[in-house]
């Protein structure tokens, strides 16, 4: 079905196959389902394969990633507002971060909630911060812009490094 | 003009300077003029702090960890392009990468610069193909959508554990 359908689209010397008057394609894949693949077509097959993700992908793991910063930006945050109006609690949390690596944001939130009822509230506010924090504070265009400059600028200087250094060789040889 | 405007701006001891009875603040700032600026104003005042950034921001910050996260992904892709057509190649990658962190972006791609002229060419491939994906392939907006469905899909399985845990035990009394 596929092959027919596709030996009948026009041929690329203007020369219409025979069959094409016969059996049009639009008998199989109407013009509006034959555009709508090629449209879905054309990003998968142009993109890069990347090994080894199995059945996450790049952006999932940038995610996780992700994550565990914002949590640590949540503690950091909550910190910041504990230290001014409840120094008690402010020091609860520092000690307990001085304990737990925050980079682990899961097991971090987990011990936290369970190390006892005032850490459960500072636990309570953390995830609190870190989704609020994520959805309304962190500028997501500003991200992609930054990630795209500095990419560009540290491509650029690592062949400028490259290339002053050997160009001084030269010169002393 | 704009020194004298802000000149006549209401005192904050409550006491209008002279002028201010011959031109009006109205005059040099119309109610929409006002009106926008606060509006524009606001978002910026309910950002939460977030302290230890410096000149820096988080964003700045995701943005050098997602550009190590690219350049491991540039290494993964080269390498599974290498090994199908140019084995030689696909070699001297692997063993580079398991004697230098692919970790660090900076210091693997000068490191691999300098190698040899072979390690060069590889080099400048990895450089256009993480900017290539980066740009072209990389789905920013998945990565945002992703993240805000994993931080609400951990918060809540977070608390459900802990509650599940809690009324267990009640449950054992």
């Amino acid at each position: 079905m596929v092959s027919s359908g596709c030996a009948v689209l026009p041929h690329p010397a203007g020369v219409a196959p025979r069959r094409r008057q016969h059996v049009p394609a639009q008998a199989f894949w109407g013009p509006e389902r034959r555009r709508r693949l090629s449209f879905e077509a054309r990003p998968r097959c142009h993109k890069m394969y990347v090994p080894g993700f199995g059945e996450g992908s790049p952006e999932k793991k940038a995610a996780i990633s992700l994550l565990n910063f914002f949590n640590y930006l949540a503690v950091r945050i909550v910190l910041a507002q504990l230290e001014s109006y409840n120094r008690e609690a402010y020091v609860e949390l520092k000690e307990f971060t001085s304990r737990n690596s925050v980079n682990d944001a899961d097991s971090f939130c987990k011990n936290l909630i369970r190390e006892s009822p005032r850490h459960k509230a500072l636990a309570m506010r953390i995830l609190e911060v870190r989704s609020a924090y994520m959805k309304n504070d962190f500028e997501w265009d500003n991200l992609k812009k930054l990630s795209f400059k500095m990419v560009d600028e540290a491509n650029i200087k690592l062949m400028r490094d490259y290339v002053l250094e050997t160009s001084h060789i030269e010169d002393e040889e």
